[in-house]
C-alpha cells in the first residue's frame, strides 16, 4: 500500500455551477490532475510517455460518493493512494477533503481504475516497467 | 421498471482531449443533460422546482464503465432509465452509445444515484409528490 | 455577405457557474457548436477534413461583448454569418440570443476569426477549394 | 500602470482538445484563474464580496490574440495587468506565457473589461472603496 499523496486545488468560477456548488463531473478533473501530479512526482511526464512508447493512461472505471459540496473560492486537497498494481492497469483510492479553516473534512471519495493502452487502438498494453519498478519500490 | 428514454448528443471540439477521445469527465456532463431532458419531457423544468420549491437535484453517487472511447465529430445516444423511486433519492442506469453508422455500440454505462436536496443547505428533502406521480404513471 | 445560420443550444448546469448565470468562457464553445453545424450543413466535416487533408480550424481572434447574462434551463440561439472569406483564414459575426419566450434579445455578440492550419505545426493551409467553392455558391 | 502580476497553470488532459492543444475557451478559465489570485493577493475574496456587499465580477468585453497553441502538460504563466480602474469597471491586460525551457513565448494575449454587478440583477455598482484604494497604492 502505498503513502497518501496529496495535491492542493482552488475552487474557480469556472468548477461550480448554479447550484452555487462544485459541478458533480469537474470533482473528475480535480482527481484527475491529482493523478498527473502523482506520476509527476515519480519522474513520469504523460506526455513523454505517449511520445516515446505510444500509450496513455485511459480512465476504465470510476466509482464516486459525494458527500458533500464544495463551494467557490474553497480549498481543497486532492489525495491519490495505489491500490493495486495490475500489469495493464492501477487501482487507486482517491479523497477530494477541505484544506484550510474545516481542514480534513472528506467531500467526496473515489475508487478509480485506470488502463495503460495503446495510443490509437485504445487496447491494454502492460504498463512499463520502470513504472511497475518504482512503484514497487514506493511499497505499492 | 421505466421505459428507456434517449437524448442525442454530438462530441464537439470541447468535449473531447488530447487522447483524441472524449475526456472522461465530459460523459457525465452528457447523462446529466439526458437527465434533464428526461424530466423536461415529464413536463418538469429545474429552474422551477428551485424557484418554487427551493430544491435541486444533486449527484450522491455514479459508477461508471467506461467501455470503448467516443471520437471527435461522433453522434451518439444517452439513455435514461428510472431503477428505483425512493423518498428522496432517485436511482438511474444510463449508457451512452453510437448512433448513426455503428449505432447501438455501448461506449459506457452508469448507475447513478441522485438526491433531491435543500438548495441553500443540500439536506435531504421528499421529492416532490407530482414527480412521484408522473413517474407513477410511467410504471416506475 | 452570407446568410445567418442559428443553431440552438440549451444551457445545462455544466455551462453555468455560482454566479447563477452562464459562465464567460462557456459562450465560446456554443459559438464553436454552432460554427461546427453550420459547415456540417455545407457538408463539411472537420473529423475528415483532418483525416483526408490534415488541416484544422483555429480561432486565431475573438473579441467578445458581454451583454447580457443566459441563465440555467434557458433555451438559446446562436447564430452564424460569414463576413469575409480569406485564403487561409475565415472571419465570422456571431450572436447569442434568447429563444422562447423572450425570443431574439442577444445576449452575447462576437467577431470570431478562424485559420486554416495544419494539424501537427499549427501553421497556415489554404482553405480547401471545395469550402471556397461552397461559400462562394452561398453568396459569401 | 500597476506592476505585472504572474501566476502559474499547468495544462492538464481536461484543458486539451482533439487537435492536442488547449481549447480556445480554455485561456478565459486561466485568465478568470489568475484575476481571482491577483485580487486574492489583495486581501479580496470574491466570495466574501459576494456575501457582504452583494456584488460580483462578471467579464463585460474580451479581445483574445492566440499566438500559439499550448500543449498537454505544459507549464504556463499567466499575467494580470491593470489598464484602468473606472468607477464600476476595470480594464486589464493579460497575457498566457509558456514557463520552464522556453520561458517567457507569448502564447495568448487579452484585453479583458470586467464589470462590478449586482449579484442579482446583474446592473452595474460601483467597486467597493477598499479595492478602488488597494489599487490607488498600487500605483493604478
Amino acid at each position: 500500500m502505498s503513502d497518501n499523496f496529496s495535491f492542493p486545488v482552488r475552487v474557480y468560477y469556472e468548477d461550480t455551477d448554479a447550484g452555487g456548488v462544485v459541478f458533480y463531473a469537474n470533482y473528475l478533473k480535480f482527481m484527475e490532475r491529482a493523478r498527473t501530479e502523482w506520476l509527476r512526482q515519480m519522474g513520469i511526464e504523460q506526455d513523454v510517455l505517449t511520445q516515446e512508447q505510444a500509450i496513455v493512461f485511459a480512465v476504465r472505471r470510476i466509482k464516486v460518493d459525494y458527500l458533500k459540496p464544495a463551494r467557490f473560492n474553497e480549498q481543497l486537497d486532492v489525495t491519490v493512494q495505489v491500490k493495486k498494481c495490475n500489469n495493464a492497469s492501477l487501482d487507486f483510492y482517491q479523497e477530494v477533503r477541505r484544506a484550510g479553516l474545516k481542514s480534513g473534512e472528506v467531500l467526496c471519495k473515489a475508487d478509480v481504475q485506470i488502463a495503460c493502452v495503446d495510443v490509437v487502438r485504445f487496447v491494454p498494453r502492460r504498463i512499463p516497467e520502470n513504472i511497475i519498478m518504482e512503484l514497487k519500490n514506493r511499497g505499492v
